[in-house]
């Protein structure tokens, strides 16, 4: 039995043939700390190439494989070269597959070709992977140095559902081991950097999926979020992505962290460069009845209704909330900053249309939510992952410093709570039920302030307290593990930028948790510089369709 | 502190006090078996009033309640009439509160008066509920001493949903100690009987809703299901009764055996003298938005489609498949009977119309999955119990039989299952999400038996091996439990009754299990006599609607 290390050596090796050689580029200087404009000038793609990965709109880029006038092999090629750089810069990836997905690509365009129409509403497009979701005859190792060598026998009901759409799945992409850290780094492929930034973290734990789609190397990326995985990375790297509701996009057969543990779900979602990649994503994916291929799959069609407004006054009197802060963490200056040029975008609509209203969400206890989610997760997750890493030995990683050096105040799911009996779990999923009881009361006790008599239609909140952080040094998912505790389906737009000259560090003295006083402390406008800086706007259970539609009307209002 | 025997004489005795004087009957004598008449015999009752509650079909009664034919007072009265009748040959109730009931119902019809129009969908209909769903004001002691003097803060959400319908929740019914029991016993009120043979159990745990029913004393009621506890009640009384899939039907505010149990959770659902009973519970309830009031039930309205049949070929070329044993045991001669008198009943509607289809559901390992789900509960359940009934130290029932004297063989929700920590749960529940999907695709994969290239559109299946049994003898829960696993909903529906002269014992001599073994002992025609036989048809998972209608087209093809 080879050593961990070995193990590690030999899939590292591996990955790294399977680079097309004429493909590796001349890196930037370690100290390049923005490598965004590397596919641009480092010569490996044509101008075609550019133009098609610079396409941000999905409808676009899916309007032009439809009609034949790019074909997926051209637009598998670019795109899969641009992952291979961003890869160079940011290690971003996990599986690299460039045969299997050209192949893929080349028998969508022969399809369309024969049909004359495509196979699916996804035709032709590359889509990367989270290092879970399972594709035949490839590992999954999610990270996990015991994982390598197991090569998956069927493909996980998404991919499955992904080709039925049409699509070419072409990379899989980094994680976390164990999944629980919003940054990204495992004993297998080492760590994601941040592209924008690469002093900072690109997130986690769809890590890979946020630095590649931020290097523009993928139009559409498969992320999941159990506390903020999808979010995190999103919000990191300028991206837009969802968090759907429960069961709405199918797990079976993705290999996942936790498995059985049924109360907080981890679901599937999808990360682009612009909301149509997140529309199209899930209505091809939920029109094609996820539930007749994974049993936990909610029966429930495309909402159009729902994304027409319909439950929110047609679209007319939109009244939105900001969170300013959590009651856990205040915001650093870049997000409040993204917070209120929100704010006066949406009232600059509101002044112009007289149909947009903004209000401040009520204070309510998120902190004692969050903490019964990490008292769910940590009742079995040492379980979890000892079982897990038994095979091989290699260590449980106890934190993400650069130094390797635990500073004792490591954010890691709560693994300084306690497992637990499941007697004693049933009680913690009692108080959690009774929270979102509470939290729902709260939202529909909010038709008094909105002018509408309807209750605020969504909240526009951080995704975070900062806008990225130092690698090792990302603590606090509070702000959006709040709505997985919540199952409220979430979605991240970018905003803004950091810019040292804007977001000044002001001096305070008071805090609201040892967290608040860290991430202050922390701050350093300097060395957060060129970090996006993103919100979440979140909606109510199953709201998928609006949360996305009201999304489209606010990223409207900051662009006008 | 009073002892638990005192609390529990207080308590029966204020029951006792809230029965007006006027309605106590002469008793029939404890030898007679079968007492459905006695409310026709026992002289309480006007004829208008045995009118009133022999109107099995809902809708009618509601019709003639929306239109002000028949005064929500009067028709109240005459099912609480009724009602304390049924209590007093089947001791099936807990709360009784006429004047309360009465209040409400004159309310009702001064609505009506004053705005010439009904308040809701259920307007003036007097709804029974399960010793669960919490009213203002009442005690919910849900068969526990210790919940004694406990009295509800405010309604449940369910009742708030049914006021807003227009009903008058009128009874409370009796429940089985810790609600996982087969049959309905506790050290609070006591044994409830099978109305049709006292000598059987009317079952459990909504076992004081199914003998009420089976009496005519509520034209509708609701029970809860997390192992059967619908099903079997309405089976052994011969009723209507839907276990909806899970969170359709708000539970938040009712009290229930171990909560924070997210994994295989209880359901609320009907329980009727008719099918229109059931359509117009779930049609109001689900139609008066759940979601707004419970954090857990899905956002998905009645779907009319799903009631037209739509993806069951607008209900063309149905084809049910048969489940004739679940591979643990082999019905009893008269559920075998009743199977076979449904599916000739449904080839007798295919050879008329030519599209009914009638198959053999194929082989599948049910017993693991029940086995599964018993482990999730046993996994914590001791815990709960003992937490519960800590406060007065009543005893923890071991056994229902007559003479308190437990065989070894009680049938305990896995109470011989052993507690389990929080990662050991988890394992059980990863296994139960594999069992689920392995039957998904089981399902699937039936296109080839139907001759329409779609799956088999519904199962019908036992409910139970036994139609009833004789108390303390209700063993074994597997032909319900299986379909909680899966959630799938399931409606029950009648066939027949046992007739010792058409369900002979056949000579056996191999059993599948030993349960399968005790029940062949225990069966004998003549103590079984004039026991309802109850089938129940299984959709697939959130497809209640449709369920519904095609319970609708199977009861008529027996009717036919």
């Amino acid at each position: 039995m080879p050593t961990w290390q070995e193990l590690v050596a030999d899939k590292q090796q591996r990955q790294k043939a399977a680079i097309p050689k004429e493909w590796l580029i001349t890196l930037p200087p370690g100290s390049q700390l923005d490598v965004t404009n590397v596919p641009r000038t480092c010569g490996l793609l044509s101008s075609e190439e550019l133009e098609i990965t610079e396409t941000k709109d999905v409808a676009i880029l899916l309007d032009k494989l439809a009609s034949g006038a790019w074909s997926s092999v051209d637009v598998t090629r670019a795109y899969y070269k641009r992952a291979i750089v961003a890869q160079q810069v940011t290690n971003c990836l996990t599986e690299i597959f460039v045969e299997r997905a050209l192949a893929r690509a080349a028998e969508c365009d022969k399809y369309l070709k024969e049909n004359g129409k495509p196979i699916g509403p996804l035709h032709g497009l590359p889509i990367s992977l989270k290092d879970q979701v399972c594709l035949k005859g490839l590992e999954t190792t999610m990270g996990y140095v015991s994982w390598i060598g197991e090569y998956a026998e069927r493909d996980a009901t998404l991919a499955v559902i992904l080709y039925e759409a049409g699509a070419v799945p072409f990379v899989r992409t980094n994680v976390p081991q164990t999944l629980m850290w919003p940054e990204t780094f495992n004993n297998v492929f080492g760590r994601t950097v941040n592209p924008h930034n690469r002093n900072l973290t690109c997130g986690g734990s769809s890590g890979g999926e946020g630095a590649l789609i931020g290097m523009k190397g993928s139009p559409l990326g498969v992320g999941s979020d159990i506390g903020g995985s999808i979010r995190i990375p999103s919000a990191f790297n300028g991206l837009y992505g969802l968090r759907p509701s429960y069961n709405r996009i199918p797990y079976a057969g993705s290999r996942n962290s936790m498995e059985g543990q049924d109360s907080v779900p981890s679901v599937l979602g999808p990360i682009s460069n612009s909301l149509s990649g997140l529309r199209v994503f899930m209505k091809a994916v939920i029109g094609l009845k996820p539930w007749t291929k994974d049993p936990l799959a909610i029966r429930k069609t495309w909402d159009e209704e729902s994304y027409q407004l319909k439950e929110h006054g047609d679209g007319k009197d939109l009244c939105f909330a900001i969170l300013w802060d959590n009651g856990v963490t205040i915001p650093t200056p870049p997000i409040r900053r993204a917070l209120e040029m929100t704010k006066k975008a949406l009232e600059a609509q509101g002044i112009k249309s007289g149909n947009v209203g903004v209000v401040d969400w009520p204070a309510f206890d998120y902190g004692d939510l969050c903490l019964t989610l990490g008292q769910i997760w940590a009742s079995g997750s040492q379980g979890d992952y000892a079982a897990t890493v038994a095979k091989t030995g290699e260590p449980i990683i106890q934190t993400m410093a650069l130094d390797g050096v635990s500073s004792g105040n490591e954010w890691s799911s709560g693994a300084a709570l306690e497992s637990q009996s499941a007697y004693g779990l049933w009680q913690i999923q009692k108080k959690r039920a009774q929270i979102r009881k509470v939290h729902l009361d709260l939202w529909e006790s909010t038709g008094s302030l909105t002018g509408t008599g309807r209750p605020v239609d969504a909240i526009i909140a951080p995704v975070s307290p900062s806008a990225s952080a130092p690698h090792g040094m990302n603590r606090d998912a509070n702000y959006t593990m709040a709505w997985n505790g919540l199952d409220y389906p979430a979605c991240v737009f970018p905003v803004s930028k950091v810019d040292p000259t804007l977001d000044v560090k002001q001096p305070r003295d008071k805090f609201l948790s040892p967290t608040d006083e860290f991430i202050y402390n922390l701050y350093d406008p300097e060395v957060w510089k060129n970090a996006p800086t993103s919100l979440q706007l979140v909606g109510r259970t199953q709201e998928d369709e609006a949360v996305l539609a009201m999304t489209e009307i606010v990223d409207k209002a900051l662009k006008a």
